[in-house]
């Protein structure tokens, strides 16, 4: 089985507790955790690799200090976006090119990057967001499933004040979080929400004291998979996501039916079993191993 | 025209009040209504007929007893899911294959083939969720237009806890009622949710004294129908569900342009001279003729 | 750069402040501003103009007197409805000829027309709905960005009463602004909401007395814009309603990447700068020189 490789992160710490509950913390609290292209490229490939752990059950992302993500690291020196100024991409070319390089080094969002991974992971993923999450440190927390946020929690979506447009695939996740009117007001406005300004509006699950967010959103971690089957957890994730954009009901029935065969000749017989038998469930299937639901997936 | 066939079902009873509103009854009280084969081809016989049937205007759905729906009936010997162990599908497989016997029976989803149904419904369907609504009895009624709650409801996503993944379309459904956030802590925690909870998640609409829910939900869907044009309410359903998952607003303009000239050359003169004449309108119209509003409808 | 044309509206007056905010108000108010042909063609030709108009940054849309607008005009003599009786259209027919008179004059939506230009309109959109807002005075809100209600708003997509659909394209906007289970309620109702309903469902942001409505939509719309890349902005909107209904997030990320380095090489750069100086921005970019960052668009 594949394993997450940690030992070698410069800007990210990882912790896994007995219940294969990770702790990924962004971790450069001198400059509070502000996002830089080694982070990109560590945390796209824990996501990645997290994905194929099967010691890993789910995911807590928090940041070191008092911040979460204060954004992009805007104290580099010259071309801050990292962009190939000399490209001049239409949708067709990236699109067709996506992977190929330098023409998608030159093109693709960095934050796009690593939301895609996020949304790759096959476990739940849950934002805990201790402080400042602006920008980018706001926009990757919308492919995380679920946010509880610290009272102290300050969300912006900024880009506006920059001149620059929401990224890391935020139009996407935003308004399947919040509805459309709720997104547009807070990418137009760019204003720091506080932690009730961001519940209110559904962005955020909960609000914690400080002191217990992280143990707050951990507990939620294991509820979500301590005695389930990690194959289950995985094709449900993926199912409700491409549900809110499946053209018509009849595409997750045959998503659905694929999963539920799957589950039902797998898992769902110890499932079955152990409930008949009024007996906690011993899963054996695999995250890392899961039988394709979804078209071309 | 077609009417619904009453006589011989097992699972369900159906009442028809003078205003047109059916009263579909899950019917096995002494087991909680459990879903069993024979009432999944019941419910589908009846949604598929009801919809070509005039004189049923609207379809409230209920429990008898002091459930709504338990779930599937595991009390069955054997398969329990009823599927083909030796099938292995694709979804490409499964989507070409998908009216093919014994193929399709070896792998649709039970649920699913209720939940289409009641898609296909042409006319307002609303649920009175009475009792414990777990399981598909809880997914079945997220195909339902609108959820009504008992305080006695309970209603749960559990499917986690058996090792198999929410089904009957809820991928499709559940995120459009309630965001993609709440979708997925309820679909991952699969805990039981009482009627208060799921109203403040915005999945039920109203919660009520269990001697009045009933009561309340026929006479929403009574002020649905009364003086309605039955033509105008079934395209404007599937104005509304197609309208979910249209590309742009363009694929929008042209199905409620064709419904708009259907109407305006139909229960529409009707409408407007009524309104002008300031008398209630007799509408002639009927939904088992329907025009086509949808490429490929 | 191409001006809006005021000079010669009937329906329509038109003021446009220091901060490029423009106030439209629908200005017929002996007839409670209703909707006719005439309206709807100067609605569409302003939106296209102003979409263009780099002068305008922002437009708040009222009416005048005691309504916003009652609804279509059902005064007029004859066919109501404009349509042409003898087409008996498609939906594959109309999208085939969706652009050719008379043809298409004959099937499409006059309210559609004009909520088609508000959505390709270039500038935050704001609905400040004063006082009664009815069938197309409710829907064409709906494209609009973000609605406030004075205290003596009532809303009402009343279409069911007359025996037609909603239209101006609601099917896509209303689900996307208060999910599929309020929409359908609405539709099935046909009810007059209060401007507290309307803001308890979602549909309305906020709510004020009615002598300060205008001043808060306008201020709202001012916050958006001062001191921000119409670019940016223009793109941000185009990004968000796009990501509502894209099959995937890496469609997101193809479309955010490309906006992303069309800013990051042009206001971008200035937001940078302003940001590292510690100063305003003074960018340079115009709404009407978008690059193109959807497929197709």
């Amino acid at each position: 089985m594949p394993r997450v490789t940690t030992a070698d992160l410069e800007t990210l710490s990882v912790e896994v507790d007995g219940d294969g509950v990770a702790t990924l913390t962004l971790d450069r609290p001198d400059a509070l955790n502000s996002f830089t292209v080694t982070m990109a490229r560590e945390l796209e490939r824990f996501f990645r690799e997290v994905a194929l752990d099967d010691d890993v059950r789910a995911v807590v992302v928090t940041g070191a200090g008092r911040a979460f993500c204060a954004g992009m690291d805007l104290s580099a020196e010259g071309n801050v976006f990292g962009l190939d100024e000399t490209v001049d991409p239409t949708p067709e070319d990236l699109r067709a090119h996506l992977t190929e390089a330098p023409y998608a080094d030159g093109v693709r969002d960095t934050g796009g990057k690593v939301t895609l991974a996020i949304h790759d992971c096959r476990k739940p993923v849950i934002a805990a967001i201790n402080g400042a999450a602006v920008g980018i440190g706001a926009t990757m927390t919308l492919a995380m499933d679920i946010r509880l946020a610290s009272t102290k929690a300050r969300i912006g979506f900024v880009f506006g004040r920059l001149g620059i447009v929401p990224e890391a695939c935020s139009s996407w996740f935003l308004p399947r979080i919040v509805g459309v009117q709720q997104a547009l007001e807070w990418v137009y406005s760019a204003e720091i929400l506080t932690a009730e300004q961001a519940q209110a509006g559904r962005l955020v699950r909960s609000v914690h004291e400080p002191d217990e967010l992280l143990g707050a959103a951990q507990e939620l971690a294991r509820s979500f998979v301590v005695g389930r089957s990690p194959v289950a957890l995985a094709l449900a994730r993926q199912l409700v996501y491409a549900g809110t954009a499946a053209p018509h009901p009849l595409d997750a029935h045959v998503a659905d039916s694929v999963a539920m065969w799957h589950t039902s000749v797998g898992d769902g017989k110890e499932g079955v079993a152990a409930f008949r038998e009024k007996r906690d469930p011993q899963f054996t299937g695999r995250a890392s191993e899961l039988p394709r639901i979804l078209p071309g997936g």
